[in-house]
């Protein structure tokens, strides 16, 4: 295993003695592993909370920030954080306004912000919401969930819903406004390479030199098959297909991201986008904004996935909002 | 060799129709393999404009935008690109206040950006300075250089002297100004792996399981020596330690970037930039400003430089300039 760490069992509480080093708009409770943005909690507005196993940086802890997320909870790699992070970060963040959960649809992340949830009532009295984000065409369940896998479509949540909290907007609203983008999103990723969790010390899972895996998941678990490894343009159709014969995009300009697994060079990634630019183009759907780049990733894996979302004129609004984290940056 | 392409030839004429499609700030030149800033020529401002091998991305094409360069020239994957697309970029930003070249000091960059400047002058009358950048501490020749290498500060000099040539400077005054901050910067990198470059199919050079090289350079040329495997907090201290050796930075607030080299997952770099820190911090040197993620890279190596610029108060105000490219963005 090569890579730049101390000990395994550090890699976490260590990064995030980086992330607060680096990040002036955020600071760390390293006792409870929670990225907080620095003036939260921040008055009349809703407190934004996700979190979930690390190795998918910048997603969390670098969309912790004006514009995006309140608090992050990270858990050790690839595992959920606690009830008790979670808990612990929605106190934080409250200004009596309530807390939305973001939560990506994996059966630990699930279950500990729901008893989170139940928790802050109970202990608080605080108000929580949760959006389960469920955005991955590729299996129906798989290893760590039942029902589909919560991926890409987070990262374009936590932007827009955050973009509509700064507007101080009620949590109700906002809950109803994530549903609704996370119901207009879908994605699909593909891995040429496994990726090596650190306490672990070797690789998740093999593929073999002419091999990938179509429909993996953002922890290497397993996805819709195994296949000869393809073409830039032919993977480009092998994941656009699932995600256009899952929903209707026609109605509406898109927010397309084509996102790196953490391994894959931005060339790459460039070259991937302009084949998928092209497909939407004969669809004749205009895309108005994307993001190419590592947004959700695997830690090294190799490979991308792509994620459409059927946006309309209020949403573009709120994208092209002010935001400041590590991830996404503009308009500051 | 396992990678996000179409035919291997055509990897760098197939990125840079991505990028078109991705990025509204630019548009590309597909024959003479160039991207301009979409406004690009720019009255009354001197053209910049840089360039060398691809497969070092975002660098250069992403940082083609307002506050950073007008052209960027995409050679092969790792090649320098022609003294005749150095002259079409630039006469392509050319609007009568000159165009200074920013130039790695690689021997192919340096020859052919020279050769581009003087067929500039002869042809078109166009006023042409040159910086040369060679920040690389690590080796003093290499395989592909006479002196220094050029390497983060290109980075950080694109930035604030893209800066500076927004408030409408003149040429002579955004030369010197690159070559000060030329010679106020260091950097020092090193790899765990080595990386393919797609027409060759097969890796640079082979680093053992336990070995990691130590001053590798950008393209996978060799560096100062092949050591163990070390833990970060040692990879820190022997980046940073002929850093220090090479320029004292004591007199200044820093700007420093903690540098992917493609294939390393940002929770390792974050963890590598809170060692950086820890070592800076007990020097007593402020750092003002950092980066932390890929900014110059070489395809998919695992691995990591890092560079240290000496800034002052004018350069942190160019730095906090509006930048718009795909590589920084902010203040847009």
């Amino acid at each position: 295993m090569k890579k730049l760490i101390n000990d395994p069992q550090d890699v976490v509480a260590e990064a995030l003695l980086g992330i607060e080093a680096a990040r002036p708009e955020v600071r760390v409770d390293h006792a409870n592993r929670i990225i907080y943005r620095r003036d939260a909690p921040k008055a009349r507005k809703v407190g934004l909370v996700s979190g979930g196993g690390s190795g998918h940086e910048p997603l969390h802890g670098g969309y912790v920030g004006l514009g995006m997320l309140d608090a992050a909870c990270a858990g050790q790699i690839f595992t959920s954080p606690t009830p008790d992070q979670m808990l612990e970060a929605t106190k934080g963040v409250d200004a009596g306004n309530g807390v939305l959960h973001i939560v990506k649809n994996y059966t630990g992340d699930v279950m500990n912000f729901e008893m989170a949830a139940e928790l802050a009532a109970a202990e608080t009295g605080i108000t929580v919401d949760t959006v389960v984000v469920n955005d991955d065409v590729a299996v129906q369940d798989s290893l760590y969930t039942a029902g589909r896998r919560g991926v890409g479509v987070t990262v374009l949540l936590e932007k827009l819903v955050g973009a509509a909290a700064e507007e101080g907007r009620p949590l109700s609203e906002l809950a109803a406004l994530a549903r609704v983008i996370n119901d207009a999103g879908r994605s699909m990723g593909m891995a040429l390479t496994s990726c090596t969790v650190p306490a672990a010390g070797k690789p998740t899972f093999e593929l073999a030199e002419d091999e990938m895996e179509l429909g993996i998941g953002i922890h290497g678990e397993p996805g819709r098959r195994r296949v000869p490894l393809a073409s830039a343009r032919e993977i480009a159709e092998q994941l656009m297909e699932p995600i256009l014969a899952d929903l209707d995009f026609s109605s509406g300009p898109l927010i397309v991201m084509l996102n790196g697994m953490g391994g894959t060079p931005l060339i790459e990634l460039y070259l991937m986008y302009g084949e998928v630019a092209k497909i939407i183009e004969r669809s004749g759907i205009p895309v108005a904004r994307n993001l190419v780049g590592n947004y959700i990733t695997s830690l090294e894996m190799a490979g991308c996935s792509l994620t459409m979302l059927r946006a309309d004129e209020e949403l573009i609004r709120l994208w092209d909002a002010p935001v400041n984290t590590a991830g996404l940056r503009w308009g500051i």
